[in-house]
Order: structure tokens, then sequence, then C-alpha cells
């Protein structure tokens, strides 16, 4: 491909000077000389970096296949036209400011375009060094909207020794886009792993990070902010609830993606998923400092891990603590050898799914060089105990560098100088999720939309409400047989509450209903009975497109919980009712649902069942925005929605928009 | 003092062996040998260091004043006894397993031991290093319960660059305790901040820190104990069992210190303390990188801190977006005065209380040589305007050391190879609160404690509890002027819910009389009206002695709340009204407490003189161990004490204590 691998490239700019980006793009050019021509161009003429430049690309013989744009904005139209008139089938924007005119002059010749306001592309396996920066040849491909990010990413690489296979930065992504440069890595075989750092979402993103899983190359996403604005223009709680990365951790979720908030986390994380997924959430932790084998365990706990209980630790070194964090209490400084032995009953024991070994290990050596030789062998062995048990192991050393973190390193073992670092890698490897396939969404009703909650009622078939009956005049209600207490409802309002349009707990709903009707004018209004079952739960279930992921559906615990304690929680639609039971699990409400201190349990297999409809239904009507449950009331016999609202899409040409926001 | 600048020493088990503790004990004692005499003793003979030994103490010819044992414990109780024949003052004990014989020899001797099982003691002012491992000179004083832990922070102290005035670790503390060495550090001068590793609390730590923090040096304390994993690991280690966190961090905020979970955190956090202490939350944000700004925006939010939009940014260089984050977009790199001219707009400017400077700054030198001259002028200006200002810097650099972070981090301002310890280290720094005068309890009731609800009522005489009166007998009910709805008790049961010895929402309390009666059998009974009011909030606030903090205050929001979403704050007691605000304010259910969308505000007011008083009231009585009103509901007119329970203490001699509970 022209940007992973061309059979000759151009920089045009090649300036010997080192302060210029000219010079270090010349000098990342060079690189890859026995593997393809380089032609260095410089209008001023002259060498660099030793090597002879032409003036203008019309002077070389043969036309470079890919062209670096290292120069000022004002030049590039010039350079671009000379360019795409020899033949040039790609550019590396490197240069900002590139006006759309010379985009388009690019895409109409047919030619390709990364950028611009890029900082360039590296490939290992091809020697290719088009980018600023220096970059450690190793697994982490890396995809950045952002060169100064990338590049932060490309040098904790490097530090981590895990290195970087590819790096593209694709800047203002004027034509080659994020999702064209990770589909790239999906057969591109020095790399096992995947970074990309994205401020926006553009169309595909999905298919490529599931496609990159496929091929088992699990996706770390970095990414910044929540769209303020998208969650004020939401027009339900279930808007205003979920957050723009919400929804992205529920994309990352299908997807066995993981999102972090840091470079460091990126790489850190990266390390760990390059030798495996950890099976669980059990971690063994090995110290030899009590001290430092119980910080360990807090941060783990902290993180949602856990520091279980061992039964099978008789090979435990003497003197060692047989708890789990293992406290070698000094036997690991008496004999190195009792590091390995105690990683390795933690490893083969069964009971853990990862392990840390945490404090002095990496000292030895750098504090008596005696030594070194010793721990270089303990450092493999634990690397070798790692590779034949699928164990997931991660070191945390007080030294930064020494031989045997070297070798640990080199063995696929990862290791940070912080504990914190070393806990969150494997909190985060156990956020992967695994590549689910698609739901296929069940046959939704064909009903068309019809404003007003007794349509809505109808629509959303497959829950069921407290009975109700339409309402016009005082007669209706003398008539009612429905059982107190009442609520009461303008039939025709969006948001009921905040326009008085609804009253609850009503024993005398003749009064009420006068004074509703005297307040809001003739109309339909809603008698309806209250749900007055023992031992319910009280949630919020809905559904909403957004603008970049598509129909997401969101639960929560009821009431203000879900606003003050953010409760919530969001996937991709549609859902099975399978993933909304873990959904359900996931809430921190969720002992509730399992019966509160011997309280019957609710049905949360029909409450799982009407979250699986609702995603589907919004999923596979396309003339729905959003539907939203609110409250829906689960209790041991059922589930009871108690209010629904449905808006339609903007594009929905029926005209019957929600009559209360205009 | 002996222990910080002996005139005279003797590395006991002095060793030519670079793999024993006692080679690197003799090591370092020698450091010291302009200003003391330094003695090593080894039973073998022979030269040390290319230094000549005695074979025991009785061979000098004067008596040092304190002796390192650095021998086998077997070996200890002759050395000692020779040591305190000839008059040794001191011990610093890195032995493990010195028995508690040979301790109190010692003690009884008039003299002091540090450890045993310690690492040992450095102190830069005095060159006084007996101690194992490698210390920086700098500012901050060191005491930790575990040597490895305290090691691990002085090697994060000396890359940091800030250094370590004073390193004490105290072992078993069999004699001088972490109190005794966290009071040595407030006459100490080279120390200006002091970091503590403890696994649990002797008497005086409280004050202790509060002396230092009136000193002018603001404790960090790092602890362990939030997983059971780590207070399993804590028991092994030390034999005491470690206090709750909550009242550790209750602690930390009455005296000003801040708990910190890593060693990283703690040194980080000393080091932004060493030059003041941030003034609030708001923090400026500056990159030459839009997505490193924004990187550090979001940890900053997420860490509660705030990134405010800036009014005063017109000295802004070109080019620089006029936001915070204040994105240079390629001015610092074109100018990298524009670094310093962008942290002055945010320092003078008035609208935050600290900046952050994240990304490649630091990195200019070492890519670009000619560069390093004027990278290391623009970070002595930063350093400058945060001296100037009083404006908490910290800069994270991509790169890890370079002349230009160097120069930073000599003129105080830290440095850290990544945003997250850059965050996090401001975040703590919030955290630190003031030093506070005691409370002064109000006189409490004396009147003594007999257990039962309505005795409970009359003590706690500071707060409303509903209408209510004593029922033995049918008769009783069926003349009672409260109001329906009703609540029925068991006025004998302290819990009463798990003995069916509660009913509410009665309205024929006759008949829940008798049923109560039949299973409970005869006695007093409690008829209460219950609480009707509207707008009502329901919390619990309780009170309880801590083994080693004292009496705690606990509030929390009631019901499921506090347990599923621990939503409840603590503080050492007493409290004042004032506190008790703020205690209010701190919970996440605060905005119900201020009217949740328009409602009527609760009395916030009556609410936390309630807490003052509950604090009080357990202060000053001895007599009680715990008090508790849950719920307590707080409406617009007042507070109601809906039910109510004080457990004696266990030497309280009366014989009446709850009687449910034998």
């Amino acid at each position: 491909m022209i940007f992973s691998d061309p059979a000759s490239v151009a920089v045009v700019g090649a300036s010997d000077n080192p302060a210029k980006w000219g010079h270090w793009l010349a000098r990342g050019a060079l690189v890859g000389h026995d593997r393809r021509a380089v032609h260095l161009v410089n209008r001023g003429g002259g060498a660099v970096l030793g090597r002879p430049t032409v003036r203008s690309l019309s002077e070389l013989d043969e036309a470079p296949e890919l062209v670096v744009l290292a120069v000022p904005a004002a030049h590039v139209p010039a350079v671009v036209d000379e360019a795409l008139a020899v033949g040039v089938r790609g550019f590396v924007g490197i240069t900002s400011g590139i006006d759309d005119e010379v985009i388009h002059r690019i895409r109409e010749a047919g030619a390709r375009l990364l950028g611009p306001n890029c900082l360039g592309v590296f490939d290992a396996a091809t020697s290719l060094h088009l980018a600023w920066g220096r970059f450690q040849a190793g697994s982490l491909g890396v995809v950045s909207q952002s060169g100064q990010v990338g590049l932060e990413i490309a040098g904790l690489a490097a530090s981590s020794g895990l290195g970087v296979s590819r790096f593209v930065s694709v800047g203002n992504q004027a034509d080659v886009t994020a999702t064209e440069a990770l589909l790239d890595l999906v057969s591109h075989s020095l790399t096992t792993v995947v970074g990309v750092y994205l401020e926006s979402f553009g169309p595909g993103i999905v298919t490529a990070m599931s496609a990159l899983r496929a091929a088992g190359k699990p996706v770390v996403l970095l990414t910044v902010g929540s769209s303020v604005a998208a969650q004020e223009a939401a027009l339900t709680h279930t808007g205003a609830l979920t957050s723009s990365l919400d929804v992205v951790d529920a994309a990352c979720r299908r997807v066995g993606a993981v999102r972090v908030t840091t470079p460091a986390a990126l790489v850190d994380l990266a390390a760990v998923l390059t030798s495996g997924v950890p099976r669980g959430r059990r971690v063994g932790v090995v110290s030899d400092s009590g001290g430092q084998g119980a910080i360990a365990a807090d941060l783990l706990a902290a993180k949602g891990l856990t520091v279980p209980p061992l039964s099978s630790v008789d090979a435990l070194p003497a003197g060692a603590s047989r708890r789990n964090p293992v406290d070698l209490a000094g036997a690991g400084e008496r004999d190195l050898a009792n590091y390995a032995r105690a990683v390795e009953v933690l490893a083969r024991g069964g009971e853990v799914d990862s392990v840390v070994l945490s404090g002095y290990f990496g000292s030895y050596g750098p504090d008596t060089p005696s030594l070194e030789s010793a721990e270089v062998a303990v450092a493999s062995q634990i690397c070798s105990l790692a590779t034949e048990t699928g164990i997931s192991v991660v070191v945390h050393s007080m030294r930064e560098d020494s031989a045997a973190v070297r070798a640990l390193r080199a063995g696929g073992v990862p290791v940070q100088h912080t504990i914190e670092r070393a806990v969150a890698s494997l909190a985060n490897a156990n956020r992967l999720g695994s590549n689910e396939v698609e739901v296929a969404p069940r046959t939704a009703t064909t009903t068309p939309f019809r404003p007003g909650y007794l349509a809505a009622r109808e629509l959303l078939g497959f829950t069921q409400f407290p009975r109700a009956h339409a309402v016009t005049t005082a007669a209706d209600i003398s008539r009612t047989t429905l059982r107190a207490p009442f609520a009461l409802k303008a039939d025709w309002l969006a948001h009921k509450g905040e326009h008085g349009g609804v009253k609850t707990n009503l024993t005398d709903p003749a009064t009420a209903f006068e004074e509703m009707r005297a307040r809001l004018g003739p109309g339909t209004y809603v008698l309806e009975e209250m749900d007055t079952r023992e031992h319910t739960v009280e949630l919020i279930i809905g559904a909403k497109r957004d603008p970049s992921f598509g129909p997401v559906v969101l639960v929560g615990l009821g009431g203000v919980h879900a606003e003050l304690f953010k409760d919530t929680t969001t996937e991709l639609a549609p859902v099975t009712p399978s993933v909304a039971q873990e959904m359900l699990a996931r809430l921190t409400c969720a002992p509730l649902l399992s019966g509160w201190r011997g309280a019957p349990a609710p049905d949360v297999t029909a409450l799982a069942d009407v979250i699986a409809r609702l995603s589907e239904m919004l999923t596979a009507r396309p003339d729905l925005a959003e539907i939203e449950l609110n409250p829906v009331r689960v209790g041991p016999d059922g589930v009871l929605a108690v209010d629904a609202l449905i808006i339609p899409s903007e594009d929905d040409t029926s005209g019957q928009r929600v009559p209360d926001r205009p």
C-alpha cells in the first residue's frame, strides 16, 4: 500500500537545519534507502544530510510514488500540481493549512493524502519513517488524530519496551481517515495490539475495531470530552443521562475494545494485552514486603479486582505468609529464586487469573552487582511461567531500568515503575469484552407513530401498563371501574410533570380532573390505576440514536437516583435479554433486583425482556428517535411501565411532533 | 538527639561482603566520619571498606553513643549487654527477631531502641546515614512503618528531585514510636513536608500531625486497609489492627493532612506542597497540542477540579486558542518564550489557582540541542512566575529527564512524566484541610443511661421526635390522642426491625398491638405518630468511638442509599454546626438538601445542630459507646428523629446492656 511500503519517496522541503521539520523527515526517509529510492527536494539546492538534493520534483528521472509535503503552506499548491503532473500517487501532508482546493485536486487525480496537519507515518516492517520523532520497532499499531498525543504514545511504548509496529498520524483526515488507517492494520503482521486516539468518530469505526479484534488485535481507545451540546439537545431523560463517553464505552464493549483516559494507560494496557487477556478478575499478589503487598491489594480492590484467599500454598517458600497478598517476608532476599517459586505457586494453582509482583525485584542487580545474573535468570523463569500458564503477570519494580527489568520486558512481562500503573493496566485488561455477534432485531410493530400517552402505550405493546382509560368529561370519571388510588394525566403532554399535567395518589379523581381541565383546557386525559404492589423497584429504560454510533439503550435506577448517583448503564442497541441482564447486574442498585434483605426478588427476566424489546423497536424503526419508559416498576410478579414517551425522528414527515416542546 | 546527630556511632556486624546488610550500614556510617567518630565492629576482625575494625565494643576506648545492630538475632543479647555495660545510649535495631527481654533491658537502662526489624535512619542535616539504601538530600521527611515502602518513597523522592531530609524506619516500634519520630521533625529545619507510611495508629498521632502542620509542614499519610486482603496483610506485618479509612480521612481533615494510597502519590503531592498549597480548585491548562490539553482537562474534571473559562486572555500568544485549556497550537514551537507567556497570563490573571503545563515542553533541548539553553531559560521564567504569584504550577513532560526538566525541579516546579501523576498531585493538594482548633463540647446532660427507646428519646433531648406515649394495655391505645397513621414499637428492643418489634403506617393500632404483644409478650410498647410531612429527606446520623482516633460522627443518606451508594461522611467528634454543614455538603445527595427541583429546602441549619449536639454528647459522655438516629427526617420545618438507639460503653457497670444482643 502506498502509505505502508511505497516503492519510492520524495521529501519536499528537506533541510539541513536540525530545527526544521524538513530535517527530521529527510533523516527519517533515509532510514529506508536500502529498500526504496529516497529523493530529497530543496528549492535552494545543495546537500542535505550529506546527500544531493534536487530543486523540484520535475528534475527527477522517475516520479516518486509518495511525496512528503514539508514546505510552507503557500508553496503547497505548486508542489502538488507538479507532483500530480509527474504521476505521484500519494502525499503525506505535514504542512498545516493546505486548502480545500488543493485537496480536491489530489482526490480528483485519484491520488491519496494523509493529513494535512499530521506528523506522518512510520512502519517498522518496511523501514518507512516519514514522520517527525523517534520510534522503536515493536508490536503496537498507533493511529492518532493528534500528532503530539500519538508521539507521546510512541515514546511511552518505547520506554516500556513495547515499541511501535506502525504509526499513522491522520491529522485533519481530509482524505485518508482513521477508519481506513485502522483497517490497514488488520493484515499488518507486526501489529498485535492497536492504540488509537480519536476526538471524533467517523463512519465505520465500530466495524474497523471489530475487524481488528476478529483478527486477534484488541483495540485500546483513547478519547476525550463529552458533548455537552448533544446532551442539552436531548428531549428525554435518557438523552440527558447518556453521555457520549457512555456510548463510546458501549461500543467498546460490543467490539471487544477498551477505552482509556491517558496515553500511559493506553500503552500499559497494550503491554498486558500483547501477552494475552486475563481470564478473570482474581489477582495473586507477591511481594517481599508486607507493606507493598498491602498497597497493591488495596489498589486492586479499589479497581474492582479481587485478591482472593488461597488454599494451595504449601509450596510457598519457608517464611512467606500463606495469604494473598503473599508476603515473602525476606525469603525473596535470602534466595531470589523464591520470587519465581511464589509466582509459580500462584500461576499454577488455578486460584488466580493474573499475578502482580510488587516491590524490590529488579533492583538486586543494580544495588548488588554480584546478584545481577541470578536476578536475570529469575526474571526469565517468571516470563516462562507466564507464557506456559497463560496467566498474566505484571511487575511493579522500584527500579525503572535494570538488566532484570529488561529481561522481563523482553520476555513479554510488562514492568511498571509505579504500582498504580501496574494495577490500572490489569484492571483495564479486565474491561476488554468479547467481540459479540450482531443481534438481529425481531420484527417490530408497523403501527405508525401517533403522539400522546395512550398511543405510546399501544405502540409499546411489549410491556404491561397499569389499567387506564381516556377521559374527556366528568361523566367518564364517574363511570370508571378502575380502583383507587388513581393517577390523572394529560394525554398530549410529553413532559407532564413540568406542565402540571400529572396528578398521583388520587382518591377523588373527579375533583382533580375539574382542576386540571380548568388549568390545561379541554382535551384527552388519562385516568390510570396506581401501581401499589409491594417490593417493587423503580427504574428508567430508554433508547435513543447516537449521531456516531447509532441506536443505544439505557437502564438506570429511577427517581432521583439516576441523576444524583449516576446509576445508569448504556449499550449499543439492540441488546439480547441476556445482555440486558448483564446491564442490570452492572448497576450499583443490582442488589435491589435480587431481593434486598430477604424481600422477594423482582422479575428480572421479564424486565430484561422489556429492555431487549425496547432496544429492538428503536433499532428497527427509523421513524422513532427516542423511546422512554420512566418510571418502569418491576416487582416479583412482573413489569409495569408507569409512564412512557416516544419522540419521532426529526425527518419524520407526519408533522406530529411533541406539542409542548416546539 | 541521639537518633539525629549522635556524637559517635558503631556498626556491629560491619562487613566487607557487598551482599550483606552490615556492608551497606558500614558504608553509610562512614559518610559521616568527618562529623563524628565511626567505629566498625566485626567479630572476625580485619578491615572493612579499607578501615580497621574491632572485634567487640569493649575493645573501643570510648563508648559510642549510638550502636547499629546488624548481626544475626542470636548474637544480639550479648552485643546489647556489652553495649549497655560500656554506656551506649541508643540502638538502631536492623536485625529482626530481637526478643522482648532484650528490649526490656535496653529500656530499663534508660537507653533507646529504633526498631527492631527496621531499615535504619538517615539525616541529611547531620550526614547521618545509618540505613540500608541510597538517599538524595532534600526536603521530605519520611517516617515509615515498613522499611521497603519507606525506601520506595525515598527512591521516588530522589528521582523527582524532591529528596529526603530525614528518613526514619520505625520497624516494630518496640521503643521509639512513629509518633515520636514525627514529633522530632517539627523542629527539623531541612524538613518542609512530611511523608508517613503507617499500618496502625498509636496514641498521639493526631497531635503529632497537627504539630507538624502548625509548624508549616503538611503531612502526607500513606496507609492501607481499604481491602480485606490489605487488612490481613497488615495483620501479618505488625499484629496491629488497621483503622477504618473513613476515620483516618476524618483525622487528616481535622489536622490538615492528606491521605494517599501509593508511594508515588505521596511523593508527587509532597513535591507540590513544598512550593505551597493551591488556594482553590480552578486550574488553567497550557499545551502546544489540543489533544494533550483536552486529556488534561478531562482528567482534572474527573478528579473534581475545574477548568474554568477565561476572560483575561488578550495577552496570549498569537495563534493560541483563547479557551481553557489554552492550546498554543504551534506557537510554543515557534517561540519557546510563548510557553512562559501563556503561564504568565494564567498565573497573573486571577482566574485560576494552579496551572498545568502538559506535553512536549522539556523535550526541545534533547531533540534539538540548539534549543536547550532557550528551553532552560523558559523553565526558569516559569519557576519565577510560580514563586512570584504563589500559583501552583505542575508540568507534565513527555521527557523524563532533560536540562529543562531539571531546571523546573530545581526551581520548585514539580515535573511528572505522565499527566495522571500531575493531575493527581494537584487534586490531592486540594484535599489538604486547614489545621482546625479543638472544639470544646457543650455541657451534656448527666441523665444516666437507661435502656429502651423511650429513655433514649429522653436522653437525646437536643432533637425532636414524633409525638408518642407508652402502651402496656389495649386500653392505653384506645385513650390515645395521637393522630394516624401510627407506628408501634417494642420499647426494649434495640434492633426492632430484625425482631418484628416495629410496625408502621398503622391506622388500626389496637389490632397491631394485640398481634405484637401475642408474639413478643407483655412489656412496654410505644405508640408513635408517623412523620407525614412532605418534602422531607431521610438520613442517618450516628456517633461511635474509634479505638485509635476516639469519638467520630457519621452522616449519610438514609434507607438503602447509605449502603448501596456509600453516601456517608465521617468526622472526628465533636463537630461544630458549621463543620456539620460541610459534612452535609459533601454528601452526593446534597442537592436534595437545598431543595431538589424547586421543592422547598429542608431546614439544614436545624439538621446541622442535631449533628453537632449528638457529636458533643458522645464526646462528653464516656459511658456511651454509640448513639444513632436512624432514620432522622429533615423537612422545611425542622428535624424529626424517627428512631434512636444508644449503646452504653462495655465498661459501663450499670448492667443495663441492650437486651436483644447479649
